[in-house]
């Protein structure tokens, strides 16, 4: 969707240069290929992950995949799905272990299309990507590392970064030109130390893990859970694997030992031995070993994730966690989307630069939230187990609440990935917002999106042929901007649909000030984009599929996008009674509906009545205008 | 599963002899192949189908396809999905066309996983079957064609099959020897010619259609959906397709015309202009045809399938009728896949030879069935358009019926693939067959399962790793009869469960009889065939999973299968109020439970009370004993 990559100035001149091609990088990457960047990706191995590393995809993180239409790619490999998590503690006579609970891995208190983790090698991941990468014109150089750079707007301000890279055996050599710079090169990041930007260790306390995959043989029963085992011989975690694996991860060393050693190494023979005592009276036996491993981790942050907003870092370069979390390829994720969609907004002219400043506070508060439950959470169950009927409580959607159900379920939120809350900024709308209008619906009791907080999940029918679809899904992780117009009635709502498309169409309105430039050679079937490449608009009706008529019912240009309007027509188990369940479940008025703008990467940005006459849209440019590269609308827009 | 392909005396000697790739000769060698069969299988055509032809899809071939691991496949071509099927009819003021109703093309009333029609072009469909033909070492011989075979048990009793192969251009021959041959070369077939198989017409009337593919520009509102339109110049279909496509079927002339040939013709530029007339005073322009065909086609069924259960028909070659129905590529799929797991149960040597009698009169009488009903529904639908109310009794899971509601839904339950109903035989049981016992439960209000009908979809979830699935697709399509054992509350049935297991340990019971050769070098990762080759086993508890302990309550040898132990403790909105929802969805005792034996090809042969004692085993060795090769259990057995 940016102008094509020949309008460099020469071939060694890119958009981005990227380094490191693991989770983070290849994130970030397949998302700017997909939106027409330049890009040169590089990375100091020969070849993908070939085994072993990181391996859980969190609920909310297949839902994204989903979106990117990756996620097929990813099952076909037939990962194990963590569905529940298993206790096993010492028995109370002090021989062997034994189960003290399971609960949910994600409970139905977190309204999730896919409740469950799922588990699959960090190269098969990798592949995926790459495989998309080569799609849109883009291999990644292997094995090149980086030797040096320098960022200098004044010099340049187009091409500010200039970069030398380098093969690494050191026979070859490039420099390159380009308008960022990205470091996913992991936890020894070479920009990182270039930089000078330090790591601040949340918890104090290191460890040291060794981590087995491999197909055993066991009469343990919850070989295919996940499960925390706690022994008089030791603790270990199970993790079932594709392929009939199981990996196992033991904790060989921590700082509080008396005799620690972050240098404390064991074989894998010493490994089985020990899971062989942790697990009596249960046997096992290794049929094969995959990958062995054992590493020292801390919890750490880095101090800045940019100096200058046009070199950055994400990943595990800006944060490390225990292995236990399960987070860390998650939270790579969402740093490189949340950095990939901000640069495109940049650098297609739809925001203005300083959006860019918004990368670091959000991903990094993300992380440290994350770090700090972990602790909270850890210390929690290692006080004592918890009981049944807080197991009841903690998984049920009730309110009953005590100190370990609130920090399970905020936990659960986190760890399904469904948590992350972006604080208020110039996307996140709050009372301080530039933005200010009475038909602004701040989150209450009623409305139950949050800005900063993902959009809810909801079934409704496609009205143009009758599919019934997941709502969120319907529009791809194509850049724009999401704008769900939920119309209610159609009978109460038809004037201030107009009312909103007539204002729309204004000359200075969000919406008109960036039309595509192309727009009288866009083809017909063109679905998402056909007026704008920074929104794709989407029209609920609380109605029966049948009872809506797109040519009398969606005034222009809402009717462009005759394949995003859909009937509020199907019954939700979470609001068995609401007659149009979609709006029931957003918390919005099911005659009056309200209008939902989603940013890129599917978090709210701001919910906004819809209203008779210019209102809605006079908050949408103000909303929008605070962000954006040109002025808009009225006055408002101008704060 | 069967023994190696080198067991055969020379290379020149098949297990069969396949002619035709389409999709009823693929998907016989699809499972053949799977199972371990030798396979010459030929097509005229130098390459599998480019374009056009057959393209619907059924829900419950989508069931089969996905129990074959091959849906992700046929879903990665984004097939279009219809959920809706529109009317369109001449207005009263006789100018253009009006929607007169819409209805869902898979109402609520029948439980299916994919409530849609998927429309996918026959080569993508081919293409599917021939990759997973290779995985299994089976190439189709192209174009090669066959020129005479001759099948004679007393001369041969293993081999009886010859067969002559030629390539199309005569530049090279081949003779082959095989246990069977299958025509499956569509309506032409030679292998039935030679047979002299006659077709009988069931419908003395026959059409000429016209269809074309293409991409269209149109403001008619359902270019998205299925439509029947009817206008003062014509009639038209139209089924959206993958990729903005879109077909129509154009009926060009009927035998009831008063001047009809079934010679008569149209060029596209004709079809098209007859389209833009009907559709007024909506406007149609093609951007591009893909595909455009004229074919006279009529209802017609042959005589038999088979004259010697050596040599078999299939597909087109046994019965055609008006596309339309959009029934000749799933009824393909199911004469094959009855075939298949017949020829695979007589000579893997667990039914006696008699058993493929049974292909031809469960097939035919499908095929009967099939055309009288698309024949009366053609015939209500050219009677008077039905009301609204009759649409809303028609498609909601009510009892009101009238004649027009009732033949609704007989033919929705025929179009959807859920309807077929075999009739009693040694495998569907009904009074008259062999085994009778008191435990034996027949079809009544209470037991919902039918022998000769498709098993119920239920959601449970697996007990080993807490993984929610869908029962019905547990066991792959593998060959074997699938045994269901639905085993209510433990507290109550841990007796009757564990008589079942040791009466089925007992020497001669249909499970210790057909006991695997290899039993000592089974791994201990197999889940579907730990002991026998000819059963998989399921154990469904009506219990909650975290209640369910396998080493506790289930039995050996029932407790090899692990990976097919279940807890019934999802909610389902078709059972709202039961406890166990698929126990109930079965029409089973909550707390007693029931024993369902499934086919392989997914049809219910009998269901059996779970009982304390030997009575269930019992019965199931007198089922079993009716078609398999060896003597079994009691006197009932033998009969």
């Amino acid at each position: 969707m940016a102008a094509p990559a020949d309008r460099h100035p020469s071939a060694s001149h890119y958009d981005i240069v990227i380094v490191g091609a693991g989770p983070v990088g290849l994130m970030l990457s397949t998302c700017l290929a997909r939106w027409g960047y330049k890009i040169k990706h590089i990375d100091n191995r020969a070849e993908p992950t070939p085994t072993g590393r990181a391996d859980g995809i969190q609920p909310r993180s297949l839902d994204l995949l989903r979106n990117m239409g990756l996620k097929p790619a990813f099952m076909a490999h037939k990962p194990a799905r963590v569905y529940e998590v298993a206790f096993w503690d010492p028995t109370k006579a002090g021989k062997g272990i034994v189960r003290t609970g399971t609960w949910p891995s994600c409970p139905s208190f977190i309204d999730a299309r896919y409740p469950f983790t799922t588990l699959l090698h960090q190269g098969h991941i990798e592949r995926v990507f790459i495989a998309d990468l080569e799609k849109n014109g883009v291999r990644v150089q292997r094995p090149w590392t980086i030797r040096g750079f320098t960022s200098n707007e004044k010099e340049d301000p187009e091409y500010p970064v200039t970069v030398s890279l380098e093969h690494v055996d050191g026979t070859a050599k490039e420099n390159v030109k380009a308008k960022y710079l990205f470091g996913g090169e992991g936890a020894r990041s070479f920009i990182r130390e270039q930089l000078g930007i330090g790591i601040k260790h949340k918890d104090p306390i290191a460890y040291v893990w060794g981590v087995m995959d491999g197909v055993v043989k066991t009469d343990f029963p919850d070989i295919k859970m996940k499960c925390n085992i706690h022994s008089e011989h030791g603790s270990i975690m199970v993790i079932p694997r594709e392929n009939n694996m199981v990996r196992l991860y033991i904790q060989i060393a921590s700082s509080t030992d008396p005799d620690f050693n972050p240098r404390k190494t064991a074989t894998a023979e010493e490994v089985q031995a020990s899971a062989k005592r942790i697990l009596q009276p249960y046997s096992i036996e290794w049929e094969r070993v995959e990958w062995y491993s054992v590493y020292p981790i801390g919890q750490g942050i880095s101090d800045k994730y940019t100096l200058d907003h046009r070199v950055f870092l994400g990943g595990d370069a800006c944060h490390t966690h225990s292995p236990k979390a399960g987070q860390g390829m998650n939270t790579a994720f969402l740093d490189a989307l949340n950095l990939a969609w901000k640069i495109h907004a940049v650098e297609a002219g739809f925001a203005q630069r300083s959006l860019l400043e918004t990368y670091e506070p959000e991903r990094k508060d993300v992380a440290e939230t994350l770090l700090a439950f972990d602790n909270k959470y850890a210390k929690l169950f290692s006080q004592r187990p918890p009981s049944g009927n807080e197991v009841a409580a903690a998984t049920a959607d009730t309110n009953t609440e005590n100190e370990f159900v609130k920090t399970f379920k905020e936990s659960c939120e986190f760890t399904s990935g469904y948590g992350v809350a972006y604080k208020p900024n110039p996307l996140n709308w709050s009372p301080s917002h530039p933005a200010q209008s009475h038909v602004i619906l701040p989150p209450n009791q009623k409305t139950k999106l949050v800005p900063g907080r993902l959009f809810i999940n909801a079934d409704v029918t496609r009205v143009v042929d009758a599919n019934v679809v997941h709502l969120e899904q319907e529009i791809p992780l194509n850049g724009s901007f999401r704008i769900f117009i939920f119309a209610g009635r159609p009978s109460l709502t038809s004037r201030a649909l107009s009312d909103l498309a007539a204002h729309m169409s204004r000359p200075k309105s969000f919406y008109s000030t960036y039309t595509r430039q192309d727009l009288t050679s866009v083809s017909h079937h063109e679905r998402h984009n056909p007026h704008s490449l920074f929104f794709t608009l989407c029209v609920i009706f609380a109605a029966r599929r049948p009872d809506v008529e797109i040519a009398r019912d969606v005034p222009p240009p809402l009717a462009a996008y005759r394949d995003h309007v859909y009937a509020d027509d199907r019954w939700d188990r979470r609001v068995p009674d609401a007659k149009a369940c979609a709006h029931a479940k957003m918390g919005l008025d099911e005659d009056r509906g309200g209008v939902v703008v989603v940013r890129p990467d599917g978090y709210v940005g701001i919910v906004v009545a819809l209203e008779e006459g210019s209102g809605t849209v006079d908050a949408l440019n103000a909303y929008f205008g605070a962000f954006c590269s040109k002025p808009l609308g009225g006055t408002q827009a101008m704060l």
